[in-house]
């Protein structure tokens, strides 16, 4: 059966979307591209995005190949508050990062934003936005300094990745996950709920947001 | 003047060097290079390799453009002792990214080993021998526990240069360094002078070394 003028549901239809989505991600960043525009893009009506992918955020995953979706994962650790958290969070990242699947598609992702800026500004605004942001209003954290916590919760994380999947420098990459976590957890745990060392940084930080 | 056989004094000779040491170090390592090997490959008398690059990590830290060179950085920061060490590596760090022409150089030498399997290994071994234990050495951290401590130590540095540096989040990406001092100067000195966390850790870094 041949296919004429706007697409409709099919395999090529979603791998368009996709395509389109990439290409004004890059363009805009996460906060500025519009469904709307993605859609004219791919030459379909933003009606079939939706059904395809739900949310921006959705299509959003699906087009970085994400690993996890914040929306299911963030819930679950910060759920029980901020006692533990940092503990929770660093076994739930390494959850990922171990998995045979999901790791290497993790470990591609942030290759990719070191490498390129348009990689790096779409995956600022998403982490900044619907991880870290998102992660420090379900623990209830005082919005003036959510974001230098988070910043400082981030750099760990990635730096623990780096260095125990991509450099490699032992003993850290070949821990059991138990002794990382007791480890790196209570580093977390101090950028969350403890003292913001610098008398300027949360007004800092309140300027900067 | 027509040059003729092998190669003399000249900036040709010292180009030569540093390409052959390139290829020397990406497929042997930093441990497994030798001069000899580097010196044959150029075409040169090992003498000659020598006498432009003094030892195999002077031609390491040219072969990689190096930003810093850990042989001055490392007793200037570790000889007031533990006391204050963690500001005083951060101060360090920031130092060399802040600065307009080695910081660009640094971030890209990140970049580069994040991204090839052959520029991790040469940095991988680089780091954790000529910088990381030859830190604790010098800080004179029990050795039993210095190489978990350091790849620690490591994974906080390498996430902070990510987060400020590469990914540019805020409040972190903009906040003035001895901010950055206070915050995470603290982190640093519980990895090296802090309790190791996990009843195991020690004895799987010993087993590991």
């Amino acid at each position: 059966m041949a296919r004429t003028g706007r697409r409709r549901g099919s395999p090529d239809t979603r791998e368009a979307i996709v395509s389109a989505a990439r290409a004004v991600f890059a363009e805009h960043g996460y906060d500025g591209a519009a469904i709307r525009a993605i859609a004219a893009r791919a030459g379909v009506d933003p009606a079939l995005v939706h059904h395809y992918f739900g949310t921006k955020e959705k299509l959003f995953l699906a087009v970085v190949a994400a690993p996890f979706d914040p929306g299911e994962v963030l819930p679950r650790i910060t759920g029980p508050g901020t006692d533990g958290f940092g503990e929770r969070l660093i076994r739930a990242l390494l959850a990922v990062w171990e998995d045979p699947v999901r790791g290497p598609a993790a470990l591609a992702l942030l290759r990719s934003a070191l490498r390129h800026d348009w990689s790096a500004r779409m995956l600022r605004e998403f982490l900044t936005n619907r991880v870290l942001r998102r992660g420090m209003q379900l623990l209830e954290i005082d919005p003036a300094e959510a974001p230098l916590r988070a910043s400082l919760v981030a750099s760990q994380i990635v730096g623990l990745v780096g260095i125990r999947y991509a450099l490699r420098i032992e003993p850290l990459a070949s821990l059991p996950v138990e002794v990382v976590v007791a480890n790196v957890g209570p580093t977390i745990q101090r950028y969350v709920t403890g003292p913001l060392v610098g008398r300027d940084a949360v007004a800092i930080a309140e300027h900067l947001r």
